[in-house]
């Protein structure tokens, strides 16, 4: 029994590290996802140099090893598919900021919102907040070049990265770039490994770009008649040069949810409106500068608005945004969050397409988005169990897939394939395309033991029931 | 005879976009190197339709192929080295600016400069800058990741690239992203692209980020003692978290230069010292906000200092960076110049490496370099011919390669590796790194066609008479 003796040998070699027991199997069974695989073993390392042995074991025997941090993610990428161990490393969470240089070195199980205030605490800034943000870590961030709401002005996780450290699937240990701005040596193995989900290499260490913290914030929440008036007024803002640290669109439907939890209406006697919330950002005078355009562009197009310098008023107006979501469930208890995303010219035509494809299905889709990015989540809401609607779901999801790529865009913009975007690739990617991404995964891995399952192989997360489990990061 | 019979198909199909005169297949058989090979054809698509074709026959009878633009690369990386054809882009250069976005759509021979120009015509901006900016194509840029001069501020030409569209080495056509600023659908094989130096694929078009264009600008130079005084002036300016759009360090033999080609001191009675030449950029209320901290600091630093907003002024400030590269050529009728790179604590410690170096060898080496990126050009001097000055020069630049690993840098920050780094490939990364990437071309390229010889295999530039010929950018 070769898979016994890599377990004993893993288990004398990392002795302390290693858990088998039911209960720490079962919680690193599943990522966010919930579709949970029998594991057999979980390894979290006390150090970098435990990893390169696990690799090498798992190589010489072929056993499956999924990375992870805390397991925010969506698709199923950190979700044990082909089973054998999972190498969990939120324990390598160290963080050290260069004051100096704004440079940030960190270990992969890092959390995000950390890392921000640590840099914050010292003037630096960490642009890349994804929703988990308080529970998700950079490795995973790194994995999946996770992105947030301030991708038009600040840009994605990648942008953000200088160097990375860790280990090949086979165990050897790699360096791609230093804690340098500029770095051309060889190939750029650090940017393939990011937003590989893990199926590349195992990162250990990262230095991280921060820049200056802006000093001031600015934020206006403004509602427009309808869907196609808010992103036409998108399109204008973008044309004035202006660019909001966050700009997120809620159609009419997430602005109903948000409202029906909160039990008040946006705006007395408003009625149903689309809704912008935006953020200005940076050095108080150049910020007066877009303001003023930004309010002349608000009292020019949206039916009402509200502004704020202050941090607790803001934080009202961001409720919107924040009660949104949580609410959905109540159309229905399966959400699928697709996280597609469409040139700008198109951002028009896809909201016509997904208010279509409400009245079409039958069903709840609230969307809303990352507006000035083209990053729109589609939240297509069902119930499980009931088969209708899950067939009007599963049809949908497939319709906008195709959509989005007619479109011009992706059927990712930030939460990357996994399982669940799996059977899409085919849509997004010609054969060559797929062909030569998993030569490279055949090369660097050949026994395709890292994050196996993941990416190329089409899996069908409707077929799997997921596991009834509260995660931190649920909605309450 | 296969290779016969390759061109005479390669000609039956692409006709007039074939060329096998002399004088042709010469002007083509080296780069900026000057190294030559000799090679059979010379091919220069109409359209980006006829590039696949010649990748399906190169592959087909296994003809090397080597992509081109201008061929302003230093490294030898456009030069032909194994022969067969080369592929010249030169004449697909179509460039359109989305004036509402911000995004360029352009061909690979879209030159540098009109790219600039053409997006500053309408309010937007291209910020990399390499010094042959005139000359060279978006297509090299991509392919080496040029730098320039604004890599602290505004990153380099990976910062610039939202997606690509070319041929694989097999002819087959792919496209990497999209026009969208979020994008993680599979493995990012667009950042493994650039950079790769035309080995793993042939670019066709690129989608370029834009950034609103700075509405000012201002230029100090200030004079510093010695070097390790200006280089205690960059960190002490890092520290304060001003972010220079240039900040252009030269030493005193680079000043030195200067000031025999113009033929007057940088300032009158100032003797002999270490320069920096600033530039700030932005909206103006920002600029005067650090112009204000870069002023105190220069006075508090520097032994003399001239400030400009005036263009006309600021050329003349700049003089001392731009007399300096051409007059190098009274120290030795070659140059090394060695861009290499080191993390900003480090950069003293490389500026006294290399005055002892100077002292060492005997040599010349008048170095100057991008102080806020780290990255540096050692321009060892010597004249070749000389065997006493070779010998010295080629130990030089060996133990310049071992000393910026060992400070933890890089041997290349912005030319690439081509031919003239390939033999410290291996004091840069360990086997597993490069076998990595080596195992990435030989899947991607199973019969080595695409600009083979390259990056990997070593390959001793000294050893090679270049060619005696002026290009157009070669300094007068």
């Amino acid at each position: 029994m070769p898979k016994k003796s890599a377990l004993s040998e893993l288990k004398r070699r990392l002795g302390g590290s290693v858990a088998t027991d039911e209960d720490s199997l079962y919680w690193k069974s599943f990522d966010s996802s919930k579709l949970a695989f029998r594991i057999e073993a979980v390894i979290q390392p006390k150090n970098d140099k435990e990893v390169g042995p696990v690799l090498k074991l798992a190589n010489q025997y072929k056993i499956p090893v999924t990375t992870r941090g805390a397991g925010t993610c969506l698709t199923g990428a950190a979700s044990p598919v082909k089973g054998g161990w999972v190498l969990d490393l939120s324990g390598l969470n160290r963080i050290r900021i260069d004051k100096e240089t704004g440079m940030a070195y960190v270990g992969p199980g890092a959390i995000i919102a950390k890392i921000q205030q640590r840099a914050e605490r010292l003037g630096w800034y960490y642009p890349p907040d994804p929703s988990s943000k308080k529970f998700c870590t950079i490795g995973g961030n790194i994995a999946c070049n996770a992105g947030g709401m301030k991708g038009a002005k600040y840009g994605v996780t990648r942008d953000y990265v200088y160097a990375l450290e860790g280990f090949l699937p086979t165990g050897e240990f790699v360096r791609w770039g230093a804690d340098v701005r500029k770095y051309v040596s060889g190939y750029n193995m650090r940017d393939l490994w990011i937003g590989s989900e893990g199926t590349l290499g195992v990162i250990t260490k990262a230095v991280l770009k921060l820049i200056p913290k802006p000093p001031c914030k600015w934020t206006l929440l403004a509602a427009f008649k309808n869907e196609s008036r808010a992103l036409a007024a998108v399109r204008a803002l973008v044309r004035q040069r202006v660019i909001p640290s966050i700009l997120e669109f809620l159609d009419s439907e997430s602005v109903l949810c948000a409202e029906s939890r909160t039990g008040k209406p946006l705006y007395p006697g408003g009625g149903r409106s689309a809704v912008l919330l935006l953020e200005l950002d940076g050095d108080k005078k150049s910020l007066e500068v877009d303001r003023k355009v930004v309010l002349a562009w608000a009292k020019d197009r949206a039916t009402r608005y509200s502004e704020t310098y202050d941090a607790e008023e803001a934080e009202k107006l961001w409720q919107v945004r924040r009660q949104g979501s949580p609410a959905m469930y109540e159309l229905g208890n399966t959400k699928l969050n697709e996280d597609i995303v469409v040139p700008l010219r198109n951002q028009g035509a896809l909201m016509k397409f997904v208010m279509q494809l409400k009245r079409e299905s039958g069903l709840a889709i609230p969307t809303f988005g990352h507006a000035a990015d083209g990053n729109f989540h589609v939240n297509i809401m069902f119930d499980r169990g009931n088969k209708v609607q899950e067939k009007a779901a599963k049809k949908a999801v497939l319709k906008l897939m195709k959509t989005v790529v007619e479109l011009g865009g992706a059927i990712t913009g930030e939460h990357g394939i996994g399982l669940a975007k799996s059977p899409f690739m085919a849509i997004q990617h010609n054969k060559a395309e797929i062909a030569a991404m998993r030569a490279i995964k055949n090369v660097l891995d050949p026994n395709d033991i890292l994050n196996p399952g993941k990416i190329f192989d089409r899996y069908v997360v409707w077929d799997k029931i997921p596991e009834k489990v509260k995660l931190p990061w649920d909605h309450k």
